[in-house]
């Protein structure tokens, strides 16, 4: 056997996540350190056995489903190459934004696309209070038709984005962050910067940031938090990010200065967002259809971004980095002044020489994705991962 | 063997299907009642084997091509569900609507989509005499193909519902009878009511009443269609199911009343439809591009629609079916009222006691829209289910 | 073994296509003859192994990645197919305009949709001067990306299309011309006339007429390229045309009558297509977001059109061909006098009795990908092909 498989089948032995079996994925705080790690160690023994061209089709058929409720090339192709790669293939349900109004059609829905659905990914994060609890009613209803006999497999959920956190977008940034510093042994005390940036577009989401302070306080980081007054993030989430630094002995901290942040920072993640206040206040204006509400918040939250154009990612300020080195992370597409917008995120040298780190850091997408759904469907993941390996099945004949 | 395969084997060889060999499914009442038996036994002999999580894949590769001239969620997922179950990929067909204006146009088309297509599953309910129609002619421009050296094979085509019939959905109903019935044995003189109710909404295709009448009639049932006057059904349909009772021992009748259909009923399948004669005459207007025309008669329709309000599925009216308590049946999804509407075709405590039996009588399509695909490409049904049975790959590996 | 599949491999011994491994496929002139008959003979494998009903399938697992700037059915249908009669399953990317606005998201967007794809079949055949050139940014993007250990393959790129050349379709067209003809040893002196021909619409692409003189000028043919004045293809590729000619012991002329083009040809190809110097323009005007200029070129490009009724594929004129039974070919859709215009590229007649060859022409061009990917990815085709014959797994298992 390739000796990293062995390497990683040894380290799942040592670890505990048999609740993962049959469970779903909704926000990486909602699973232990241990399960996390069973992630990212699935994840690392996928791309390995790709790389030897070893199959890792563990589904002679089956449907993946994927419902986007938001345009997306990125995270969609990082879903249909996780489902294909395990053999199941990809169905998008295009659902009219009107046939959800209620909890009714959800439930009738998500059975009736299910019947030979091994996973169901869910992309919704567009109103606050909305994305996750969709997807918990997507999973009670499927649950249920399982239970009830409707179903002969209950779909695993895989949140591919919602209101809270967005797991395997921050997953695959963590474990590009563990490839790049040589072990997650090697974190300790580390500083990431995750900080607000200027962008002339109005209203991303906050699943990016709230996920990156979510997840990386659990490994020791000196995590900061910045952004200029009034663009605070859920509240909720910023109590995780505290307790998990309490637990792993980092740090959790939070700043009005993008140069304090980045100042000696080894990692630093600087990325446009829209006010947690705001999109709550949006949220209910949907709610009321009052668009005339909507384009004055707009309008008002697009004056209040303009006065915050210092907030770029600059050569200055990575030259205050660790070494003025820091790795520098993106979820992409950027903001880069002067090439997608005249003053954006992050300046375009700066951009153009973490080009090739970038596309790795998201090139883990599909394998976390991957891994999400090994856990939640195989039994006994290190016995067929041996299997597979042992089997050895080629990937492409020729 | 699994000894429920071993009865399907043994069901199959007592009955007459030969003629199913490369053969297409348009309407149920063009096969035989050997035929309509051997759809439902290998419909439970390819669900027996996935719950075995036994792989029912007879193709390595492959094409289903889907064609909906309509949306569709349900009828989509249930196409690409089949296909999956056998091993072949889903690619849909978006034909805008100027590309078929002629038969040219469909002969060549159906050519050009079909070089590596095994299936053609098409879904074109809306125009009175057209939908088919078109399928037939893309069967003649297929099988014609075939001939000339063009295709390879000839792909099968299943009727995912057209103006005349919903067989796909018609043999999910009916094969969900059966299994609650413990039996088509059982069914002789069992009363089903398929009856019209009220909805808010205009221009419902006759397909599944027309279906439920042209195929529950066969089984010895006392079949009663019931609707307000004026929302008469196809005359040749209503032949077909007199026909049909003749020679099954059953019954045929009509009423203007729901309650008489509903006194004592087994079964009942309240459901809104729009009248043949008015969807006739809409087909006349689209014809002529008669915008004007059309919205009147819309308006007209909904006026009649209006006055038959009390055609609603309540508890009264299932208090006074056989025990108070018929198997409610509906294709989902319905108009509830309270819930999806103000007022529908259905109480919503009626409906919330029925879901499970609701969302098991649409579990059945995927393996109906299989077994007729089975059937039409597989030469000894038999002896490919029992070799599959005793490979026994696994569907799911894990 | 199949005897014609020994011939096959016979063959791809006798040829150097070595430089095909790893490669893509942009434009038929910049492969060698020798490269040129290895995509036939492989297509021609294929296509055998298929009648035979053995399972070609060379990807366990891996996507295809289609890109369509334009709408399509054909080719659409026929990469799709050529994708999973190899084992991959097709992802469409639907990129919106206004995405691929500057070369830094070409970049980022060909490595986000290519962790796990092995192909990319791009169509982009709207502007002069852009569509090739894309490609090219595409292939140069993944290529960095593989060396760089983002991709773990790099995708190889089939040209579905693009403002030079359509060889996918001119190497189905070119394989029928040699089934047609007993092969390519009777096309030497052969005549045929890729002619202009009159269509209502506007703005048809040179890609098709193009492509044809560029690679039909090979086989030691008599290629007449006939159209009105003003009418001119791009003079680069009438280079290329007149340098293949004198290479291949053939001939490659110019007229501005129809009739001299048709007159004893063997083989005809009357076509539609926009004057190369307004495509250019048309090019520059959409560029400058000129859309007054763009209405008024088009106005006055259909004016030019209308002086060229009399360009038309009549019986008249097919009689003048040799023995009046020239073989006709178009690349579908034709635009049919009396059917789907009143005045058209052929007489009803004529077309009508060439479907059946077209239609074959057509069919052609699933194997033509499916080849070129196959000698793109498969470092030793003859071994592959021996080894797929040989193992003789079924396609279709019934």
């Amino acid at each position: 056997m390739d000796s990293r498989m062995q390497t990683y089948i040894d380290r799942l032995n040592q670890l505990d996540f048999h609740k993962m079996y049959e469970g779903d994925f909704f926000l990486t705080w909602e699973k232990t350190d241990e399960e996390i790690e069973a992630v990212f160690t699935v994840a690392d023994a996928l791309r390995a056995m790709r790389e030897n061209n070893i199959s890792t089709r563990i589904f002679d058929s089956g449907l993946g489903i994927s419902l986007f409720r938001d345009n997306s090339t990125r995270t969609r192709f990082s879903f249909a190459s996780a489902c294909n790669l395990l053999g199941l293939e990809v169905q998008d349900l295009d659902e009219g934004k009107s046939q959800i109004a209620h909890g009714e059609t959800i439930r009738e829905t998500a059975n009736m696309i299910s019947f030979m659905a091994d996973v169901i990914g869910i992309r919704d994060d567009m109103y606050i209070g909305k994305g996750n609890k969709y997807m918990h009613d997507v999973v009670d209803a499927v649950t249920d038709g399982h239970r009830q006999g409707v179903l002969e497999q209950k779909p695993t959920l895989v949140n591919l984005q919602c209101d809270i956190d967005h797991p395997t977008q921050c997953m695959a940034d963590m474990l590009h962050v563990i490839h790049e510093f040589g072990g997650v042994e090697n974190l300790k005390g580390k500083k990431i910067a995750m900080t607000w940036a200027y962008s002339p577009s109005y209203g991303k989401p906050l699943s990016v940031p709230q996920g990156v302070i979510g997840l990386m306080t659990r490994f020791g980081m000196d995590v900061v938090l910045a952004h200029p007054e009034g663009y605070e993030v859920m509240p909720e989430v910023e109590e995780v990010a505290r307790a998990n630094a309490g637990k792993s002995g980092g740090r959790f901290s939070k700043t009005h200065s993008m140069a304090e942040a980045f100042r000696d920072a080894d990692i630093v993640y600087p990325k446009s967002w829209a006010p947690f206040a705001a999109m709550e206040k949006r949220t209910d204006l949907y709610g009321k259809g009052d668009t005339d509400g909507i384009r004055a918040l707009e309008k008002e939250l697009l004056a209040q971004n303009a006065q915050h154009k210092d907030w770029c990612c600059t050569e200055e300020l990575m030259a205050t980095t660790r070494g003025g080195k820091a790795l520098y992370l993106h979820c992409l597409p950027a903001d880069i002044s002067g090439i997608s917008c005249e003053e954006g995120e992050v300046a375009a040298s700066v951009f153009d020489r973490y080009r090739t780190p970038l596309y790795k850091e998201a090139s883990f997408k599909p394998y976390i994705i991957a891994a999400m759904i090994f856990l939640a469907k195989v039994k006994n993941p290190q016995a067929t991962l041996k299997e597979l390996e042992e089997k050895g099945n080629v990937r492409f004949h020729g």
